[in-house]
């Protein structure tokens, strides 16, 4: 279990932080920031979710107690996703506190009460932490980024760091789906299936760019997100007996939503939704962790696994519903006027939150 | 073996992708579509070994096939690299498809007919991916770029970004040289002399870099490919008894072959023979390679190894020849005019194929 | 042992080689340079260590052997920082072949004659590295960098490169501490002490970088620093039954002392005792080297492990004695004017060992 672990690890340390990376000016915040985060959700989360589970009024740690805190901590951020560049780091940290807490609740709700199979957690982190920041988001609502930010973009290199992320959350995301799969077999499976959704995954991601971009062309944003939808939405069939072409049919089907939700949902939600999504979590986790949560309800119902399709049901409304309103409540905790926020002309700019230095490089070491 | 698949994944898809973004131009293209093709390619090559081991007409997956579809896919990304910057996505992804084709049928052969040792396979994937991209390059010859292209260079950061590829793979090459080794002693032997043939590999390419630039300085280029031939060249003795003085003999003479052809032998394969070899993959897999089968032979009739001289010596024609002949039919395939070529200018460009924004980056942010 | 023995290589070639990239124009050098010292190193490494353990006048080769190489490198690439920017290949060469074998006779005493406890290598790697290169760099002190060097500092984009070093040395470091301890229990307890203790340091690190800058700002040094810092404090206590507590404390008190360390110590180092220390190796391994060494004497009184106080105590005397006598000597050997150092102007500039191209990248890819 520690080579699990650790590969956990490196999706939640340099996976989450260099895909965020993107913006041209918020690199330093965005693996900082998410180093920051995590280090401290993991330890609120070995905490909320010792709680339910005492020994002797004391918390066990072992190596699945890591995993499941690095789990917690996955939640906060792809929260931090939705409203990346628009948030100091002390409303982050009370974001974590809450959404760590919340998720601990409903991963209770949906692990012990409802007995839900999802493995590889389509519910409850992908589309729970997806929800929570888009309902964070919406309550954060800034009228004066309606018509964008100079700095949100990328520049070339900063979409080459945002790659390094995008890559390793793609080669461990089988470790990610398979980490508390009962060993042997069932561990096997979800390593297998995650694989392949993700291999399909990428073509189809690949193709949709092509075909909505100009000339053919491909969009950095795409590859970089949609080419992940595959793994968020074998997750919760993961360690099912789906087969090669259920997993593939899984993930061709996440690539296709995901990179049609960056194009086309995406600038809805913006303008008439007031959900500002900065780095695109609806499509990413969002929909393919519902559509993971909606295929576990068909293999359920097909027989893939025991369980009823009336729990898996619970299981994905429970964790949509925690979201939504969980992350309702602390956008407007989040709200208050005493945590710093940055105002609207800071947005998405390191130099409000860290010292930047050396302005002028040298022009032969660009 | 899930930890040395994971391993092996990190090469491909890290490795690979990263080592071809010291082009200044040309990153999105190359750890972009090396994502693309590796993910495409590793379902192909599935079926494609699939098909010579069906069970009961089904192909079962575990993950020594997963391995062995990672396999396949690098010979696609070695030979990618000679024809870096000069090709469409369309028709590299028909390359992949022929190539990987043609892999199985001579792995096969090398394998289960000839019974040849090649356990980190320097004959039937480093000599063949290389020769197999030497031959499509000739056979897609650009008299233009006879003088250079100004886009085919590097600048600082895009060979910083290149040595994220390089180190992973070097770390990560004793894994890959024992992913198929028998688990015990045989597999320890392979990590340890591909270990040490890789430590005696950086000594001299880094000694013959410095002795053949201007003023005993280093050129970047050397460093990135070079120091990596000992982990080709020791691919098919790793699981040999050759001793660490023999691994670490083949890896230094990896080193100074690789180094000097670089310096040497490119400009005269470009300039001579019409083969422009972006990557320089003649260098670091072709000769390291046929170096490699040598070994092989010279190892086998020294009875470090079970089987004989004449088998290796067939391996080795054989995937040579099964490169030449197949790269070249490749290579007419690639060169019918409806594949989207680029054209002359358009060379090692990403902006023809990708969408690129933000021209105009804020100083400070450089 | 082979994965734990892959997550200890990456921190050496990737961790400690993207962590010195931070300067804006000698990543090549950071990143090269730490692959030569580290490939030399390890091989030097290996004999030396072996002598101590002859078998039949042979040097038997496992992966503990591997891993305990590795480490015998972290030393020499600890020193290396201290003299960043300062120093050509060669006499970093010397300096390893020096460092190294006095390295091997302290950890020889530590180990068999002392008997101490020092299973994440506080002690022995981290402060005996830091003040080896803390003594070599007073010896080659350079009174025209008193003021400072216009390329000693960062600029954006070399600030992200070190932070892949930082979260890859973060995240592995669970493995380095527990590499060499007995499998089992003892070997769980070292990754989670680790694992919490790293998780603290992050916090502390965080809270002191703001509340020491202006504005309550973050530092990139800190961060790519002192979050490291609990790595290096809990390394002799890691096996220990310390509880989480313990570990969390050392870690959250060896984030603090770091991170005052970077703000108030060196700037005193350097202009007081001629201490030129480029990448703070004192702050993030000397200080928290000796926090460690201290730590353990305490958790030896306390019984947390066998051992005794002297012992202890004497593993840390002979360990900075070791360091600061044999850093001297290496530092005047260095001296020796035929070493090809650099003069003051070329300090901090990679142009001066390597082929430098493309100065002027198209304004597009930036």
């Amino acid at each position: 279990h520690i080579q699990v672990f650790q590969d956990v690890h490196v999706m939640i340390f340099i996976g989450f932080g260099f895909l965020m990376t993107f913006l041209k000016r918020y690199g330093f915040s965005s693996v900082g920031v998410n180093l920051l985060l995590a280090a401290f959700g993991l330890q609120w989360g070995l905490l909320m979710q010792g709680i339910w589970h005492l020994d002797h009024g004391k918390i066990k740690m072992d190596i699945l107690k890591m995993i499941n805190a690095d789990f917690s901590t996955a939640t906060v951020l792809i929260s931090f996703g939705a409203v990346l560049g628009k948030t100091s780091p002390v409303q982050l940290l009370i974001m974590t506190i809450l959404e760590i807490t919340i998720f601990s609740i409903n991963e209770h709700l949906v692990a012990t009460v409802f007995k839900a199979n999802d493995v590889g957690a389509s519910m409850i982190i992908h589309a729970f932490g997806a929800y929570f920041g888009l309902a964070v988001a919406r309550v954060l609502y800034r009228p004066a980024l309606r018509n964008g930010h100079e700095n949100d973009g990328s520049v070339y290199h900063s979409d080459l760091f945002a790659m390094i992320g995008t890559v390793f959350l793609w080669m461990f995301w089988p470790s990610f789906n398979s980490a508390i799969a009962e060993p042997g077999l069932t561990q096997l499976t979800a390593v297998i299936n995650t694989y392949l959704s993700l291999a399909a995954c990428v073509l189809s991601a690949y193709a949709i760019s092509s075909l909505v971009e100009h000339k053919g062309k491909l969009d950095m944003v795409h590859i970089q997100n949609a080419t992940l939808a595959g793994g968020v939405a074998v997750g919760t069939c993961a360690d099912m007996s789906i087969g090669p072409f259920g997993a593939m049919l899984i993930g061709f089907v996440a690539g296709i939503i995901s990179t049609l939700g960056f194009k086309f949902l995406s600038p809805i939600l913006a303008s008439n939704l007031g959900i500002q999504d900065t780095c695109g979590v609806h499509n990413l986790h969002g929909m393919p962790g519902i559509l993971g949560g909606l295929a576990g309800i068909v293999a359920v119902a097909l027989g893939k696994k025991e369980g009823t399709v009336a729990m898996q049901a619970a299981a994905l409304a429970s964790s949509l519903g925690f979201a939504l309103v969980g992350g309702a409540i602390t956008g407007f905790i989040m709200k208050l006027p005493f945590w710093g926020q940055p105002p609207d002309q800071n947005c998405f700019d390191d130099s409000i939150y860290w010292e930047v230095r050396n302005p002028t490089p040298h022009k032969y070491y660009l």
